[in-house]
């Protein structure tokens, strides 16, 4: 990016405000971060927090001059965000989102966006059950996997920008296809969403909800935190992911059967699977994800995220496979296809 | 109890090295907490870490001249323990556990212990994943609940020593029979248990895991906490609570077709429930539980706390209407039967 490079973040949310303090974070003077919110108070309480060098709350302006403009609305807003902006967006622009869900909004780029635009999308795996301006945070993706789905349009450049991005605010991208972001997320992510609320509905159903209102601990409590996140954004996943979760759901049922079974007729049994799950979750919390890629596929995410941080070396192997969709892919994760969590 | 009364608490793990140092940091000189632990190692650094006044490791020997004594052992232990020390108890001394499942443990008390002994069971709604002397804490219990299931055979001043214990370490006494306990527990307790369990083993055993580990969030972090908690205690409530378990893991399977069924075809109704969960989950947390009890049943449970942390006035409704059971259930959570929960 040249000299005073121009970003705009729409949408000052949780994520759209926390990407806003994490660059501004870093006082590059050569950046200049735009802010335009639905809500110009938004951008007025976005603009004093720090997060943004100015507000701009006429959307073509907004967009005018950015190098990289940053959509991080709710999921189905996204597609009026790009309907407006498009005849906007200047020649050889990158744009990006942060939706949960890619597969449609990788569509609706497609469809809306002008082809002299690159896009690639995005989607940082942090959050709150919280929403707005006043909780973002500077460090809310530190350390975090930052999803990263490039567009068939969108070229090595427009990649190595986003990269750039996730490495300042101190993500770790994965590359991942639309599709296969869309399963893994229903697994880790929006799973633990259906399952904390169908928990918590369940329980304060019962007619004996008061008393066990008064014995419910932290394991209720914490089990139950997503059922207090945006009902919206809860929507919003759920109509845009709605095959992978409903597969999701079924498997997790079939595993909750598998767990009955052996509650009625077998303690041993289930007392290994009991010792084998704190072991692998101990290890998973204790070594972090890559340690498991690596053991589990030396070739495939551990060797991606870490060529990917050397920025060039990326680019250099996005160049040398081509851009296709699947080529792509294997650029980043290796050849060894696998199913990816079906 | 009499000048220096002895406490003696059997099993020095997290809630028994807990009881110990929340009662010794109340500087009571009256009272003298012995300690003892299957390892002898334990009783030393429960001495070291202030949460006993001294270790005793001949078990006979750490009961004698006990006011009460506390056993604190893992369920399927807590047996044992009694037939052990039933030989040795004084006379007049009150007996009572930490177990998270009860009927089980009321019926060896009721076996096991000589008549002369006050048995009243005890849950305290508290705990980590984490066990052992080292992760106990003086406040672990502070304004969490605690059940209490009075035995046929205790008498009134036996349950109000458990009181007094209760108010010392700064919980609130819920008074429950053994049934309604295991029960309700198995809701708000084991449930959220094997859910959390089943989700890390469904995802953790799918073949895109490595993906998944690095795509894995907050979400499914706080989700699956409970998995890496001990598998021998996991174990040991799925044996001594398995018809409430498998009642509960229906219930919940019943209701994940709910979500599945809205989330197929009825967006609007699903954000209608994402939305009446949140309100009802952040009213949970922001207003404690005794605010549903007082709303929902004003003379249910809100009555039956609120009296019970006067001491002496439950002493005297418990005098007036008679020990059995029944009655006592009716005393201290209004005569208003209902479906606890099933």
């Amino acid at each position: 990016m040249k000299d005073r490079s121009r970003i705009t973040i729409i949408g000052l949310g949780l994520i759209g405000g926390s990407l806003g303090l994490a660059l501004k974070a870093k006082g590059l003077d050569s950046l200049e971060i735009v802010g335009h919110d639905r809500d110009r108070a938004v951008e007025g309480r976005a603009a004093k927090l720090g997060a943004i060098d100015r507000g701009e709350h006429n959307l073509p302006r907004a967009v005018e001059q950015a190098q990289l403009v940053i959509i991080a609305t709710p999921i189905l807003a996204i597609r009026e965000v790009m309907e407006q902006i498009a005849p906007y967006l200047p020649k050889g622009c990158v744009v990006t989102d942060t939706g949960s869900t890619k597969a449609q909004v990788m569509q609706w780029a497609e469809d809306l966006l002008p082809p002299n635009v690159h896009f690639v999308g995005g989607h940082p795996m942090a959050g709150k059950e919280k929403q707005g301006i006043e909780q973002a945070e500077a460090v809310l993706f530190d350390g975090s996997a930052y999803a990263v789905i490039p567009s068939l349009r969108a070229d090595e450049a427009a990649v190595h920008s986003l990269l750039s991005i996730i490495s300042l605010i101190g993500a770790r991208p994965l590359f991942l296809d639309a599709a296969e972001h869309d399963r893994y997320v229903a697994a880790v992510s929006h799973l633990p969403l259906i399952v904390s609320a169908s928990l918590f509905t369940l329980v304060r159903s019962s007619p004996g909800w008061p008393d066990l209102a008064t014995l419910a601990a932290s394991a209720f409590r914490d089990l139950t935190r997503l059922a207090s996140g945006d009902p919206a954004l809860a929507r919003d996943i759920c109509l845009t992911n709605r095959d992978a979760i409903v597969h999701w759901i079924d498997r997790l049922v079939g595993e909750l059967h598998r767990y009955r079974e052996l509650v009625v007729d077998d303690s041993e049994g289930l007392y290994q699977l009991f010792i084998q799950a704190q072991a692998d979750r101990d290890r998973f919390l204790a070594e972090g994800p890559l340690a498991f890629a690596e053991a589990d596929k030396p070739h495939d995410i551990g060797a991606g995220v870490a060529s990917s941080l050397l920025g060039g070396a990326v680019v250099e192997r996005m160049r040398q496979r081509g851009l296709s969709k699947q080529r792509l892919k294997g650029a980043f994760k290796g050849e060894n296809e696998k199913d990816p969590g079906k």
